[in-house]
């Protein structure tokens, strides 16, 4: 069948409209004023590299690029991997970077077998393959692709019932409670989606499974969104989303070498003490796996809104579907081979601005990560071209092309973890990408970069609308919003960008070295069915992802302007204010959430007293009324609502201190202690020791949820000590919350009173 | 399969518990207190009475009549309907009645063809039959059946391209317009849901629409509810929902008769000047035929809440399917037979408590309406005993079992247009039931009855739990609802009536004619997927349905007592505080619409101003921005809210008043006039003029949506006018609704005044 797009008479004018808009947001009026950081004729150069950084980023060449790149599966440890991350090094060194390869020995699992059976009430064997489609050219290159499963599953080989989960969060397991259905010693069927993939198999074993099994279901990327590959570009019937199912949430990298290195000589955990292996065998299946499944589970009907896409009465089981399910690997360890592309800056070698996307892939993998993989090879072949031109940027550049992303971020872990010293002192900031497409900008990263990220988004032309980026992520945000988000949009001329959970390589800088960092990312208008396939293939990628690569081009004009404004900036452009601001907004919610979970404990106490749960069920179905929650204390969150408060003061006071000082001119000692100062600041946002029971994760603003995954939890110690009603632990997490807050406070206003000091 | 239900033993325990419960609501504790309208005395020999009514209603007997009247076809004209209608009138008879049978010749059209080819891009030809099942012994009958189709549509052959439409009301369109798509000249292709099907054809002829196809989706009543008929009560693949496609919001009954009944003699309009036909030809289908037809459309997908439960994308088209739909029917008379039986008053035999269900239905009907019909039989059988025992009422009681209500409340509209005067002068209530099931009770009706509703609704046990029907109402919609709706009830120890709109024949009593009206109901927990299909039997019914009846039995309780407590009541159970306090509500209502639209307005000039839709929707998809709504003026709501408020407390004095004599004690003719005052009450909220373009709809409280059918809107002239935004209309008619309660207020503090007079 053939792509159904129309462009209306109306698109086009919108779009012919939007070119002159364009033309005034790259090197128009937009580009007349002043550059967050730059003095006003150090703006106008700096605008000028940007002008030829766009000229430079070229479509048709990235195009090229993605083909060669995704012309045969490279995972961590396959050949086609290895040759990618060499041909990759010759590039940047060809553009005139020290380009090396940095190898790390990490734990990869690669299955020996993989086998799901149901034994009863009839038989059936899945089938875990997908087949080859000959309208996709690198599909059926068997031999190299990985086999579908969930990386650092354990091994085993286990029988029981089925019980349909849902999405497997914990509470999917309290709906299944009320039903009189646990899942003790039988076997977790859960669909994709609702949570990052490894909570499933988590959340499952701590609820007594012995296995789970994770399906695509057609209602998350299948044929409800659209025509299934290869005549539209959703999932197909036979489709498998691969993934890690490691435990993340405790820390990103080689599961044995969890905060070293995975070099010769380091000390490598026994596999039963590694932290981040799943509790029970899991593999993920197709829904044409899936459906005979489903359809032979008994038991009452699933809530509503856990009935899927299949054409079947979704049912909870347990039974009388039984399977079997086993599950064994080749526990061996792959060379994790970063490319890492070095330029050094003509002005501050000692202060580094990286900027990463990762080359690993599940099997082809041209939307993830090639797509944002060949965006950054665009900025860095443009930067290095100006570069040899004679306008080196000031500060060192940093590109690198991470390995072993998909089975846990495992190049850019180990490699935050070998440098972490030399980071720490040198590093700036970090600017992830990973898979692009068409659709709309999305920004997020540390709240100190949100004035330039936005200055940014000003200034880069949406390509199929034609206005800046920022007016088109706006809009998407307006129009998607309800009432309360609209009028927070429209309260404000710039957006706020969001916080950063996981997902991608930004974790081992943001999370563990406490490192600002930003997320660039287009897309949402696309097909995007193919996610951990083998069919996320070049050809996908150009018939539904983004054709033209003019998002990919766009997003690497906004990563490279944040990369360059980064290096060459005389001051940081970070901004205090919007940090403080929006840390007073999370501070507020935890006051907020309080509430809300006394009104639930409330709640909950008087729908047990007055049985309504009981009385309104229908009397032939089980009905277990849930558990009293037992009464919420009110929380010490005083303290930290006065160290937030503080907070913002203290930033306000350092941005008016700021501005007149660089309205003074700063000296250089003072410039370099300025900066000094603000590369420290997201520092000052970790702690040592950490987050609770998970010590890797030291930042204490932003982290991935214990039980949501790449999901946010912002102020994570506190926030899920509450949500888990510890409240010793909440209060002395909120307690520690404020100390640190008041502790950062003390150093902006140090700052400030150096800045004033010198008026 | 067998069919999956455990009592839990929570459950059990529960219902032993209720046990107890249930003989305190029966005739214990709560059965001591005082009755609305009975001095002591008389309370407790009506409660005897209603203990005897109990002990009557028998379910085995209920199940019989069922097996019965089920057992062949009956619908409107059809030779079985015939023969129950006979069975009835002489079961009355048998039971003490005066039994006649009245009939009526209406317009009921059966089809003489009915096809519908799909020509592009694929042949197709839609089945249209639902086969039979061995295991549903009367799916067999074919001779009998009626086929499936929707009556008054008109004849027509058409033929066109599909657009999916949604549940095709006017939003839809809305939403398709956004996508640049429009219907003129095309075939609408509707899913069953979201509103009354006769708006599905209507909305789609205002939108130029040359034919409507109407499917029952797998997600509305089939399979995404459960397992499909036989194994489960769902709708199967083939089954199809009959149903009248009449434009009942404009008059119910006869479209030739309006306002007349359909006796000989009377003025027949030409077929060409029935108002309530469709005007184009209509065809229901089943999900089988529609699944090729929907899987033939191209377009952009449809919106994430349009896609149904198919296993395909759900695209809008229009086209590349086209379609020939094609009907005719046999435009003739069919004599609708009335049974009615009334037992004469022993004290008021001129006045009359009318208690009616239909007989008829669109096959075999066990749910609907044998399941209502066999309760009313049950009811008029006991107390006919009970009269036979010396126990007559005082108030004469009419049992009606109505003919035609599936085509469009025929019988009961007929027998009302022609009792119209005697029926204004004498009828006290009309309390209506029709499918009932097990589940919860659901009550609703005039708000004068609010009281008395309740009072029973508290002392029938629910039949499974054993707790009173209003605790177990309670818990539901406590449960059922947000924190709003939880507060509103546990604010209060009874539960507020909904308001009654249509889809049964308490429409001409109620609002045509103005008479106080009651709807009983009970279901939920049922697997009702057979709705206007053949597979709508006894075997389903005994399956899936009240197996034992028991709900049937508890409905037949209610509704039983709140007829003979009509009847025997000294002072009539109205009250008017619920009813003024209910209408004030309604008001407060209209100033929020009025607020709503506003804002609506306004959010909508903004999106337009800033081009967010535009700019967040796909460039490469069609998109036409939504038209400004215009300015809403600010309307003329005060003499209305003035008047709600006068009206709310001159029925608070009314029921302190008629307390106080109550108390006093009631002379004769001062409780005559007092009685004969609340009955009319009800018509004092109606006008001879009644709604804008609907003459025959005169209640100015409630009524059928124009653009909802069964929905109800309250105040229906105002909120109409101001959903349609006819500002100058709705001005007109908030301050015609002012008129109409300052003047039954003033009636109100008349006779509040005899009675204070007469202490």
């Amino acid at each position: 069948m053939e792509r159904r797009i129309s462009w209306s008479a109306a698109r086009l004018a919108l779009a012919l409209a939007g070119m002159a808009t364009a033309l005034a947001a790259e090197g128009g009026a937009g580009a007349a004023g002043p550059l967050l950081g730059f003095r006003a004729e150090a703006a106008a150069a700096q605008r000028a590299r940007e002008a030829e950084l766009d000229a430079r980023v070229s479509p048709a060449e990235m195009r090229e690029w993605m083909r060669r790149l995704t012309s045969r599966p490279h995972h961590l440890g396959s050949e086609w991997g290895r040759a990618n991350a060499e041909w990759m090094r010759e590039l940047f060194a060809s553009w005139g970077y020290e380009a090396r390869i940095e190898r790390f020995d990490v734990l990869f699992p690669v299955p020996l077998e993989r086998s799901l059976e149901m034994t009863a009430p009839t038989y059936f064997r899945a089938r875990l393959e997908e087949p080859a489609l000959t309208a996709d050219a690198t599909s059926g290159q068997r031999t190299e692709q990985l086999p579908t499963y969930n990386a650092y599953s354990i091994d085993g080989a286990v029988e029981g019932e089925l019980v349909y989960v849902n999405y497997g969060v914990p509470a999917d397991y309290e709906e299944l409670a009320q039903r009189g259905i646990d899942v003790r010693g039988k076997i977790a069927l859960a669909r994709y989606g609702g949570s990052w993939r490894g909570i499933k198999p988590k959340v499952a074993a701590e609820h007594g499974a012995v296995g789970c099994i994770i399906f695509s279901d057609p209602a998350g990327d299948g044929y409800r969104e659209g025509d299934p590959y290869p005549e539209g570009g959703w999932r197909g019937r036979e489709s498998v989303q691969r993934g890690s199912v490691a435990e993340m949430p405790i820390h990103a990298g080689d599961p044995l070498t969890p905060g070293r290195p995975a070099v010769d000589g380091v000390e490598r955990l026994p596999l039963s003490r590694a932290a981040t292996l799943t509790k029970v065998p899991v593999l993920p299946i197709s829904y044409g796996d899936a459906e005979p499944l489903l359809r032979a589970l008994g038991g009452p009907m699933a809530p509503e809104a856990w009935r899927g896409g299949l054409p079947l009465p979704y049912r909870l089981g347990p039974g009388p579907a039984r399977v079997k399910l086993a599950v064994r690997f080749s526990w061996s360890l792959a060379p994790a081979l970063d490319v890492i592309a070095v330029l050094p800056g003509a002005e501050l070698p000692d202060e580094w601005v990286l900027r990463g996307n990762h080359h690993d892939a599940w099997v082809n993998g041209a939307t993830d990560p090639i797509s944002g993989m060949v965006a950054l090879l665009a900025e860095a072949k443009a930067v290095g071209e100006l570069a040899a031109a004679g306008r080196r940027p000031r500060r060192t550049l940093v590109y690198a092309a991470w390995d072993g992303e998909e089975p846990g971020l495992l190049g850019s872990s180990e490699w935050a973890e070998a440098h972490a010293d030399e980071l720490r002192q040198k590093a700036v900031a970090y600017v992830n990408t990973d898979s692009l497409s068409r659709g709309v900008l999305a920004l997020a990263g540390s709240h100190s970069l949100e004035r330039l990220v936005n200055e940014v988004a000003r200034e880069v032309a949406d390509p199929e609308t034609g206005v800046p980026l920022l007016e088109r992520a706006r809009a998407a945000a307006i129009a998607a919003g309800d009432a309360e988000r609209r009028k927070e949009v429209r309260a404000r001329a710039d957006l706020a960008i969001s916080a950063l959970g996981s997902g991608s390589d930004f974790t081992p800088f943001l999370q563990h070295l406490g490192l600002a960092s930003l997320n660039v990312d287009t897309g949402g208008q696309d097909q995007y069915g193919q996610y951990h396939s083998i069919y996320d293939s070049f050809d996908h990628y150009a018939r539904f992802m983004d054709p033209e690569l003019a998002y990919v081009a766009a997003a690497a004009k906004v990563a490279g302007r944040i990369t360059l404004r980064l290096a060459d900036a005389e001051v940081l452009p970070f901004t205090l204010d919007r940090a403080a601001a929006t840390i007073g907004g999370y501070v507020r919610e935890l006051a907020e959430l309080e509430e809300r979970l006394r009104a639930e404990s409330e709640e909950r106490e008087r729908l047990l007293a007055e049985r309504s749960l009981e009385l309104a069920a229908d009397p032939r179905l089980t009905f277990v009324p849930p558990p009293a929650l037992g009464r919420v204390p009110f929380l010490d969150q005083a303290a930290l609502k006065n160290a937030a408060e503080l907070f913002e003061k203290a930033a306000a006071r350092f941005e008016a201190a700021r501005a007149g000082a660089e309205a003074r001119g700063l000296a250089p000692p003072q410039r370099d202690e300025l900066n000094r100062f603000l590369r420290g600041f997201e520092r000052r946002l970790t702690t040592e020791r950490g987050l609770p029971g998970r010590p890797w994760y030291r930042h204490q603003i932003y982290a991935p949820g214990l039980y949501t995954g790449y999901g946010v939890k912002t102020l994570p110690a506190a926030r899920e000590a509450m949500e888990l009603r510890r409240w010793d632990e909440a209060n002395a997490e909120l307690r520690a919350l404020a100390e640190l807050l008041e502790s950062a406070r003390a150093a902006v206003d140090e700052m400030s009173a150096k800045l004033e000091a010198e008026s």
